[in-house]
């Protein structure tokens, strides 16, 4: 599972800080969470290949996550995309987008798939051969909703040196990965706990950005194996958070702490703070493994 | 006169060219004309104070003129500004840019106009003190127009060893630099000419982009200081200028030419060429004094 940082900071692009975006790339699929203004811009730097997004997930109409939405369907369109790319977002991003290619007078050449939500509850939305998303609904000063990203199960892993004892043609190996027992030619049954071991558990990645500190979220993100959560404030502003439907650094390790998530990471923070190194240092306080997110960052999760 | 150019390469933005925008300073105003994605980011590398930019103007509706608006408007939302903002562009901008907000459930804390334009014949849509901009109705795929920036005709300059020899008091400077004769307080009437000269001519600045090559412009841009007009293409894709609405470096330098300016900036490149020396030697053979815009150029015409 791979996480590249496009952009973490928030409320207003500025020189050397982008607002929210990220690339997800887990279980060789490719998705774009949140699109700020310069998303595609960093995509570019980062030599992520316009083809390989099929998929964009935008978790609130907050100016700061999608104001480069509507340029990179208009790049995708000069370049001649013919890949479909499916929006999933809340209601009137249809209506946004659409607007502005009726005024342009430019309709994109490739189909452009609009998934509106308007759900207070989570709801699987995509169901691949490889993953699941299903929404995350926070709690903010519009709708928004997270992303939670889950691998679906792996195959059963081979054991070789077992297979080849057995004299197992290839043909069945599909089936044996997917747990059934081996049927020799003398008609013996090999059952299939001797010819493989368990895969590595699938792994997910829930993207929890902007929300106000909600402790009931932990429920659906039990376990999850990467949680980003937005810590807009240090505890010092906490007085700022909740207004403004935002968490504190502190919040956003209790979350994962009680979710009994893997790794923690941190972003959407002020552009009030000098450093970052103290957001992290907070939520240390409370939960062991937190990464900070920094635009360009790129992290690898095993 | 001084022309910052922010970006200045045509259709979508990439990791070292930006869409169009440029900030003009005229007669101590500061214009900020078209406002691609990531307009606000370059205005801050540049040192451009937000607080100066009163008003916006806006070619025409393909994003990379425009897609930076939203969030302009956005952010200075967010800083707290109060000084009114105007922008001029083709109608549809005000339903694009109000449902944005609406979504956001956002709204300005500051005044905002819109001045929506249909006309097809010039108008003047701005009258101050010091300036007036006037429309140049622009032939590209959808409705254009440029826009002409003209300074009003300065006081006269006192000549002041002559008004000192008269013993002048200061109260009548005002109105002998506006062309008034000078009674004396023995009754003699000095007349104007022997007290002031005449100011410098008045400057003038025209945006022409995006536009098919269009002979009738020279008419209405005759004895302009300052051309800025797009190239789009070289004559070898000529064949590419006329269905696309856009122009070659010739022919800028045909109105150029036939319109008798002074200076010629050429901009709007397509990517596709390495290099754009090019541009200015095409348009030399046609015109003399042209002047490449690059992004971050800064240009002052005396």
């Amino acid at each position: 599972m791979k996480l590249t940082v496009l952009g973490c900071y928030a409320a207003t692009p500025r020189t050397f800080t982008n607002p929210t975006s990220q690339v997800l790339e887990i279980n060789n699929e490719v998705f774009l969470i949140d699109c700020g203004e310069g998303t595609q811009v960093e995509l570019r730097r980062h030599k992520i290949k316009f083809g390989k997004i099929k998929h964009v997930f935008i978790s609130h109409l907050h100016g700061d996550h999608f104001y480069g939405l509507i340029g990179l369907i208009s790049t995708f369109m000069l370049l001649n995309r013919k890949t479909e790319l499916h929006i999933y977002g809340p209601k009137g991003i249809k209506e946004i987008v659409l607007l502005q290619l009726k005024y342009a007078n430019s309709w994109t050449g490739y189909p452009l798939y609009f998934h509106e939500l308007s759900s207070t509850g989570p709801q699987v939305i995509l169901n691949t051969r490889k993953v699941t998303v299903e929404t995350i609904p926070l709690k903010h000063r519009i709708y928004a909703n997270g992303y939670l990203f889950r691998e679906k199960p792996k195959p059963r892993k081979l054991l070789m040196e077992e297979v080849e004892k057995y004299n197992i043609d290839v043909a069945y190996y599909k089936g044996i990965k997917k747990g059934k027992d081996a049927v020799l030619e003398d008609g013996r049954i090999i059952p299939n706990v001797e010819l493989t071991e368990d895969p590595e558990p699938p792994e997910s990645y829930a993207f929890c950005s902007d929300t106000s500190y909600t402790p009931s979220l932990a429920e659906q993100l039990e376990n999850v194996t990467v949680l980003y959560h937005e810590s807009t404030f240090l505890e010092e502003h906490a007085y700022l958070a909740a207004p403004t439907g935002h968490s504190t650094a502190r919040e956003a390790a209790a979350i994962a702490r009680a979710a009994k998530v893997s790794h923690l990471v941190l972003g959407h923070y002020s552009t009030r703070y000098e450093s970052i190194e103290a957001f992290k240092k907070e939520a240390n306080e409370v939960f062991d493994s937190v990464h900070l997110a920094d635009d360009g960052k790129v992290l690898h999760f095993e």
